[in-house]
This record gives C-alpha cells, sequence and structure tokens, in this order.
C-alpha cells in the first residue's frame, strides 16, 4: 500500500501548486483525487465528500454527519467536519464555506472543481459563490501528477497483473463449448477474489472492495469484431475467436490484461490476422524509447498497419494511461503529443478486427523506464498457448 | 422492456423543451440520459458518446468509429456519426460542431451539459466554443422527466425488486459463523445472475450486464453502526447485526432491498433498537399520502424519533429517488421540499445506529401512487424471519 509518508509528499506538491496561483489554499471534490492525496477511501454518492487543505498546513476532511466515526476509525485525519445530510435544511456548500474560512481559506481558493460535481441527482452552488473567493483550477495539475506512478504505485500495478493472469488462468479454464460468457466470468472473477482475499488477510488488500473482474464483454465470435461491445450471456462455440478482459484492483490500483483466444484449431485467416497484431504489438513495443512522445507509440503502430496494407482492420489507438482509475490520461494516440516520462503507466493493446472473422487484440500494461519499458503483466502472447480446446 | 415508442415520447418531450428555450434542437452528453431517451446501451469512458436530435425531428447518435458496427447493429437509429478517435489528430468535439451544423443545430442549441464531462482524464472545449452558439442548459428539466416513472418502467423495477429478494434469500443462507463477507457476497450474487440470465433468456435482461449485487459493505458486527463502511471481508461471528444490501438491474432499473440481520438470538437491546426501526419505517410510509413532500415524509421520521427520544441513533435521511440510477433526486429529507407525485420511486430507509450495538435499517422501494404507495420490494421485515442461526 501507499505509505503516510508517499501521501503527505504528494499534498505538499499539490499545495505547491496552489501556492504558486496565489491561493490560500486548496480543495478537492473528486473522490478518486481525495484517495489519491490522503489514501481515504469512501463510497462516493450524491452527498459531497471534500478535502480541504490551508497554505499553512492544516486540514480538514468534510464528510455527512453519518461517516464521521467510520472516519475517524479508519482514517488519521487531525479534523473531521461534517454536515448533517445532502440536501439537508442547510446545503453542505454552505457549511463547506464556514469550514473553509475556519481553516484560513479565503480571497483565492484553489481547487479541482468550482463545486461538486452533478452526480446521482446532486445539485447544488458553485465554490466561488459559497465562498465569494477566485477558484482557480487545478484539474490540469493534478492530471499531470497523476500520470507519473511513483516506485509503490508501479509495485501495486505489478500485483495487479499477477492477479489478472491469475483471473485469465481460470476464465480460459472456463471457457468450454456449451457455456456461457456469464458462467465462464463469474467463476473466474470469484475464484480470484478469494484468492486475492485469502493471499492478503481480511483487512483486504482491494481497497475497493470491487474484487476482480473476468470476461469477454460480449466480444464473442464476431462480435469480438467490435472493439467495445456489451455482455449478452453468449454461449461459446467451436471456432468462435474471443477477446478477454481482466481486472483485480489492489488498493485500488489497476492494471489491464486482455487476450485473443480462439476456441479450437484456427483458421489460416485467423492465424495471418493473430500474426499481424503481434506484429503490431511488437512495433509498439519498440516504439517506447526514450525520447519518444505517446504519438509516435501510436504512429508507429499505424505505420505498420500502413506498411502490411492493414489499415480496414484498424479500430483503436495503441493505449491509454492506468492507476487508480482503469483508463486515464495520457493516451497512446496519434493526436496525443505528450512526452513518454519514465513512471507513466500505459496499456498496450493494439487491434485487428475484422468483421467476417472477429477481433484480434492482446492489452498489456507496462511502466515507461529510463531506457525503455517494464511489463507489469506476465502472460502468454502465442497463439497455441492462447487456442482452447473446442 | 422500454418500447421505442415510449422512448420516442420522451424525446418528444425534450425537443419541446428545448424548443420552449428557443433552441433548434438539443444535445445530450450524460450515458444515463442517452440511455433513457433512446434505449442504447454502451460501455461509456473517455471518448464521448453524444446523442442530436434538431427542432425537425431528425437525429444522430455520435460515436467513436469503432462503435458504429456495434451501433448499427444493436439499435435503429437512422444516422450515425463518428470521428476517428479520442484525442485524434481533430477533437471529437470539432467533428461534433460540424455534425450538429449539419443537422441543422445552430444559433440556440440546448444541452444536458455544455461539453463532455471530464472522466476518466477527458479534456475538451464547450460546446457553446465549438459551436459558436448559445448553449441553454436542460439538466434540471431532464432530472425533473427521469423523477416520474412510467408504468413500464415500474413494472422493470418492481421485477428488480423480485431479484432482489431473491438475492436475498441466498445471501441469508450463506451467512454462516465462519464464514466470510466475501464468501457469502460472491456466492450469492453469482447465483442470482446466473438465475436472472436462465429466467430472461440468453439475449440479457441485464442490459447493463453487471448482474445482481448482494453484500454487507463492511455493516458487519459494531461496524454495521456505519450507514456507510467499505467491504473487509470480515468474518461472521455469533452476536453480529449486519445490514445487508441487494440490487439487481434489469434494463438498468435498479431497486433497492437491504435488511437487518441478526446471527443468533438478539438481545433486549437489539429487539428494541429493531422495534423502533420498525416504527420508524411505518411512520414513514403512512407519510406517503396525496399532498404530502418529501420534507413531509422524513418530518415523520424525524418526529417518530423525537417522540421516542432516539435522536442520538439518526445517522441519515428517509431515502432517495431510484432508477436507471441507484441513486437520484429527489431525496427524503427535510430540505427537499418536491411534492410528492404518483410515480415517483423511493427507498424507505429509515435508521438507527447504535456503536455500542450495531445498526438497525430496512431498505425497501416503493412507487407513489394516487391514493399512497405500492411497495416493489416485497421481504419478511419482521426479527423472527430475520434471525439467522448462530
Amino acid at each position: 500500500m501507499i505509505t503516510p509518508e508517499e501521501h503527505a509528499g504528494r499534498r505538499a506538491r499539490l499545495l505547491e501548486r496552489a501556492q504558486a496561483v496565489g491561493a490560500t489554499g486548496y480543495v478537492l471534490f473528486d473522490p478518486t483525487y481525495i484517495t489519491y492525496f490522503t489514501g481515504f477511501w469512501f463510497l462516493s454518492n450524491e452527498r459531497p465528500i471534500v478535502y480541504l487543505q490551508s497554505a499553512g498546513g492544516g486540514d480538514v476532511i468534510f464528510v455527512p454527519e453519518f461517516e464521521v466515526e467510520r472516519t475517524r476509525a479508519e482514517s488519521k485525519f487531525a479534523r473531521v467536519e461534517s454536515y448533517p445530510e445532502y440536501p439537508g435544511r442547510e446545503h453542505p456548500m454552505l457549511v463547506l464555506a464556514r469550514v473553509a474560512a475556519d481553516l484560513g481559506l479565503r480571497d483565492t481558493i484553489a481547487a479541482d472543481n468550482d463545486g461538486y460535481p452533478g452526480i446521482l441527482g446532486y445539485r447544488g452552488p458553485a465554490l466561488r459563490a459559497v465562498t465569494g473567493a477566485s477558484v482557480p483550477l487545478l484539474g490540469d495539475e493534478i492530471e499531470r501528477m497523476l500520470v507519473r506512478k511513483s516506485a509503490a504505485e508501479v509495485e501495486l500495478l505489478r500485483e495487479s497483473g499477477r492477479w489478472c493472469a491469475y483471473a485469465h488462468r481460470l476464465l480460459e479454464q472456463y471457457t468450454r463449448v456449451g457455456s456461457t460468457e456469464a458462467e465462464a466470468s463469474l467463476r473466474a472473477q470469484q475464484e480470484t477474489t478469494l484468492a486475492m482475499l485469502a493471499a492478503h488477510g481480511s483487512r483486504g488488500l482491494l481497497g475497493s472492495g470491487d474484487g476482480s473482474k473476468a470476461g469477454f464483454r460480449g466480444q464473442i465470435g464476431l462480435r469480438s469484431s467490435w472493439a467495445h461491445a456489451v455482455a449478452h450471456n453468449i454461449e461459446f462455440h467451436a471456432g468462435d475467436v474471443l477477446v478477454t478482459e481482466t481486472g483485480a484492483p489492489v488498493w485500488g490500483y489497476q492494471a489491464e490484461l486482455e487476450r485473443a483466444v480462439i476456441i479450437g484449431p484456427p483458421t489460416d485467416r485467423m492465424r495471418w490476422l493473430f500474426d499481424h497484431m503481434l506484429g503490431s504489438r511488437e512495433a509498439a513495443l519498440a516504439a517506447i524509447v526514450p525520447g519518444a512522445s505517446c504519438a509516435d507509440v501510436d504512429g508507429a503502430v499505424m505505420d505498420y498497419f500502413a506498411r502490411n496494407d492493414l489499415q480496414r482492420y484498424w479500430r483503436q489507438h495503441t493505449g491509454h494511461g492506468a492507476g487508480l482509475r482503469n483508463h486515464e490520461a495520457p493516451f497512446l494516440d496519434v493526436g496525443d503529443p505528450t512526452p513518454l516520462e519514465p513512471g507513466m503507466v500505459f496499456t498496450i493493446e493494439p487491434g485487428l478486427y475484422d468483421p467476417e472473422v472477429g477481433g484480434f487484440r492482446h492489452s498489456d500494461t507496462v511502466v515507461v523506464t529510463e531506457t525503455g519499458y517494464d511489463l507489469l503483466t506476465d502472460y502468454p502472447t502465442d497463439l497455441e498457448s492462447l487456442t482452447l480446446p473446442a
């Protein structure tokens, strides 16, 4: 897990950014950001949970009344403030304004967003409106901080990758002709979640409590040529091309492992598409070098497609960032000029999609290093290993 | 499921609202709203999926390129437009601006939000900025439409309530001393999801594919006195007070069923708290009468607490709306003056929380009728039924 010292360091960096824009402190409304900067876990809903820190370093976690006891028991915040309920007789944002003033936040207050986002029917005034302060937004700065993972974050992602592999082995085992998508998926994710809990103790390495995900998202047979489908509990048949997905959050950090899988002996056409998918994957990995940009990596894949006259099978860019969120910036996309930096974590998942045959995509998670990349998901990539008995 | 005619009716009402503010049409960015108005299901991520309708009635679904084939196969949209990727060489919002212009949207364009929300690292310009139009926001109007459920929506919620009861029976069966939260939860939700699929066919009544949820969210033993905890895979012990939760989306519609459950014979103190929870629940249900407001229902519960000197056990308001989202407005809260109207669906879940004993909360889902309410979750409420063997 991430140490309290690392969380404190993240907050110190954010406070620097807030002071650089002349703010007396900052306010965070986004639940993922609050977890990232404080390590605090909670169920997010229409009742705002807000974190505030002043330029002097004092801080407050602001929660609905019913979260106070749990917050005191499960976190180390020196100060917990609360409001009775949302919407309540007095809007929580008005209570928040008093808490902010008491903490010394005034005139200029940095924030990730100018108020709580309108989720699940929440409605409320802007932070600017209730405090009378100007509110410079730090969203872009925060996103940039999340992009470069620390050594501890990379280890959690690596551990997540190991459990993805565990889930994938089970998923393959339960993917049999006559069985269905839901049966294979539910068995694999249930067993993986229980194994994760057994290995890491009942206090829960999962953080989120969501457990492992494993399945196909409907990408079975010709539907696998749709780069994103939705689950339909489809029955498996001999000759099916499948695109899997697995996930296993470890203290919230989520690696991604996906594989193209075939039930029964592949046809020549399947083998041809599979091999070119592997070729495009190699092109992407080879492009992760010091000095390259996100666009360069995607460009290398596009070049591979062009060189081999495969453009009609292209559907998606090469990959996306991953961390506390299963998708995040930056993107391995010809339109993203962000330079690669050590500590950035990406999925590498170029795919070929043929409506007459199926979809062929592996997704692996890598961390950019000083000299290239390090693979966080270790799993067979070859067609023989990924051919299931018919 | 909701018929195409009902979806068309919803769109016609929204178009009226858009025209009432002088708009040449409207644009929807929120995934739940798109599902509500069109019946289209998709995985939402950093790649915008947008629905547009012009005052003349013509419409477009705007998706990333890789969703085009699936969208054509699984929906009835007359016109599907796309952009290559996000972020892409050209930002999707710039492509969207051309699509909007081509559809006749100009000058004044109503929308649920002025651009795509910044989820999963998405960044982009406002609709106003790319179209040069003024953008009156319809978010509040849309939320008001979602609040009153149709007869078809109520039937889906009732069916969801039936499956919640199914999941709850299994959850009770697997909640045994020596077993753990995760074991009971995973077994109950897996079996319920498979039973739902078997009953409703492999095409999937689930819509979302997410399946049933059943568990405790960490509300076990004294932790049940925390009105929201987080899962910890806690082992069950004799004498534990538990607060359950179950869910089972049916075409996305989600009823809620929760119960206070006790392992082994209850103490007198547990019985006293349980009985008062039932008393407060009766007070809430009795307050659902024509002419009452949301605040009146919560007020009736607060009065019950005050009359019986129970205020120190109060933690949360009486309930919240439910539909395509598991929480939504309006709220059964003293601060919500919304008048009750037939077709509104609420959870009824007043609870008593004693840090020295545990939490006592039932949650049921009801629909407001012309004369009172109709219960959508049918499950035992008495202590004897909810006492498990130790």
